[in-house]
């Protein structure tokens, strides 16, 4: 028992060796596999194997093995059967897509839904739905979910959403409203990771996710800080101003007040307006004095709390996402001059503002990534249990 | 040539591991050092004496291994030889330490010194004074100082103070003002590095620096949260109230404005005075008006500034240390009170809120601590190099 255990996980260890390679460097052959990693050649023979049989792994043609080398068939990652469901509950839209084990995005769904307005058995209820339609689709195209990670807009805690103010909710236990396993976590880490993933932001970086609630993920040296609970990164809670607006959160004078997106369509005139933030942006573009001012006010309180940030947890760059992307040319100015006043005579280089090329999508996008680089790291659990599918049915 | 670097790079991993395992289990035999880290007996007896010629390790008495072991000589840390110095430049003080490796504190001076009203040129010529004094005792306790690190009141990036507002200093290089090696960290991030060596804290909290300027260092998981550039930390200059008083820092509002020792003193009716802490202090023991509403107002706005970094940062605990820590009984319940209602409804617990017992030595230990743990991380280099002294002449 003990052998077959150690021998088990021996073999667990090499294929994720073997996968990890033929991610890193495929199209690549056996003989150079096993040259690599310095397993022998019948250990790669097998593992290979195995990753074909569990569709990770693909054969596509012949590759010579340098110079002098005899020619033999290359392996490369597949994108064709393994994939992961990303999930996301906001406050006026439900999301979901499906990636593959190539990182390429294969089906991506959104709905309009105003959450606040339902409790979290109904907004679960929807969220069923679009997940059981991602994942019927993705079995057309041939694919297998691994696994699925849902983002929430709230700081999470070992499955429980304590509370999400801009949804209403309070110690919403996830796994007991749905009915397939499910990993979740806060949207605006999930938002990062996508960044990270999908975007164009390098490996140091503070990632805002714009929604109806503010949200930050720190990408420090390619990976999330999560602080000492895993609730790091709320920035629309830093304080712009201690007398301010009272906040959902029980605060007062938090970001959200003065940037958050029913804050600026409040302050532009549109709040409660259908499809607000669209018309926020065509006034915007038509050059409306409100929607100017509102996206300038919202800029230098922006501004303010980024100060905040900077001065403690310094990051390399930082990415405005979520509607903060289709905003930043009007956000971009106020922004920068307020860091800038605030910022440069301390340190030597103020960080670059970015843009997201990702927008809304990034958090989503992030919680299929995050199964995918856990079927990567560890093929093995997933080869085995790719019989119990702990996907919706 | 090759294959003596290989064989140096190898008998120097083997040195750091035998010492690292006498540092966690001394006192430990040559035979039970063998057992427990895969070395030949040869190796370690090799490495033991090595280690006893550089007074790293010293042999105590005997002692059996196991039940039926034949009894061996003990060996264990010594801290008779190798020490560190630790210096700190502060506003209104200069001060030194010496620790050996034990982490057992030897010397300890300081000196009030007004740095503001000094050049650069003069606070490193005293500060060299103090330095040279606290080696020649340390020569005089048969010590040998492996190197030091040197505490500044701002931001460091590689060597280079860029601004330390509160010096008046811009653009300082260290180097180019000692007559001896020494590295250059932020007074800040030392202290936090003090705390976790020295103080009673946990391995993951926010140490808070309370001087003229404030600073704070992150610990997670036992290890100091730098961020992209080493810049993080800077607590001092979070804002808590856009609007509020410059800063020297360029900005506005900042919490030194409100809770730095100066803004403190100023607000007690203490501007200026000489021995102002003790003062202070006094006059709350006295229960004298302004010097408590000082305080309270201090205590609010450093809760403001304490819940924009818990809701980026979410720190385990938060440990006030500096002038806070004589201070804090005076301090808790603002800092608390303002936590507690700002960060309650959001999460599960506000993070504890306890007091360094080591105040203003943090810095000073932390530099000394750092130059201990490199030397024991790679006792080679300091094997090696140990007749070219590093240590002030």
């Amino acid at each position: 028992m003990t052998q077959a255990v150690r021998h088990d996980s021996m073999r667990a260890r090499n294929l994720g060796v073997v996968l990890a390679e033929v991610r890193r460097s495929g199209p690549v052959t056996r003989a150079a596999l096993a040259e690599i990693t310095g397993l022998t050649k019948t250990t790669v023979s097998k593992m290979v194997g195995d990753l074909l049989r569990a569709g990770m792994v693909t054969e596509s043609g012949t590759l010579r093995d340098g110079e002098r080398g005899r020619p033999g068939t290359a392996v490369t990652l597949s994108g064709g059967r393994v994939a992961a469901l990303g999930l996301e509950i906001n406050v006026d839209y439900l999301s979901a897509c499906v990636v593959d084990l190539t990182l390429t995005v294969r089906l991506r769904y959104a709905q309009a839904v105003d959450n606040r307005a339902s409790s979290p058995v109904e907004t679960f209820s929807h969220l069923r739905r679009l997940a059981h339609r991602a994942v019927d689709e993705a079995r057309l195209a041939g694919l297998v979910i691994a696994g699925s990670t849902l983002a929430v807009p709230g700081p999470v805690d070992d499955g429980l959403v304590h509370a999400a103010p801009n949804l209403g909710w309070h110690d919403v236990r996830v796994a007991d409203l749905l009915d397939f396993p499910v990993e979740v976590d806060n949207e605006a880490n999930l938002a990062a990771l996508g960044e990270l993933w999908f975007g164009a932001a390098p490996g140091d970086f503070l990632h805002v996710s714009g929604e109806i609630g503010i949200g930050a993920g720190l990408v420090v040296g390619g990976a999330l800080f999560r602080g000492a609970r895993g609730l790091a990164g709320e920035l629309g809670h830093v304080v712009v101003s201690p007398d301010g607006p009272a906040c959902r959160c029980g605060g007062r004078g938090c970001l959200e007040q003065y940037a958050g997106q029913d804050a600026l369509l409040r302050a532009a005139g549109l709040a409660g307006a259908p499809e607000g933030v669209p018309r926020l942006l065509e006034r915007l573009e038509a050059g409306h004095r409100d929607a100017l001012g509102a996206c300038e006010r919202a800029g230098e309180a922006l501004g303010v709390a980024l100060t905040s940030a900077v001065h403690l947890m310094d990051p390399g760059t930082i990415v405005l996402g979520g509607v903060f992307a289709p905003l930043f040319p009007w956000l971009r100015d106020p922004v920068r001059e307020t860091m800038t006043a605030r910022l440069a005579a301390m340190r030597h280089a103020v960080p670059e503002l970015t843009v997201s090329r990702l927008g809304g999508d990034a958090a989503t996008l992030g919680a299929a990534g995050q199964v995918i680089h856990r079927v990567v790291a560890d093929p093995w659990s997933h080869v085995a249990t790719a019989r119990t599918d702990p996907a919706p049915r």
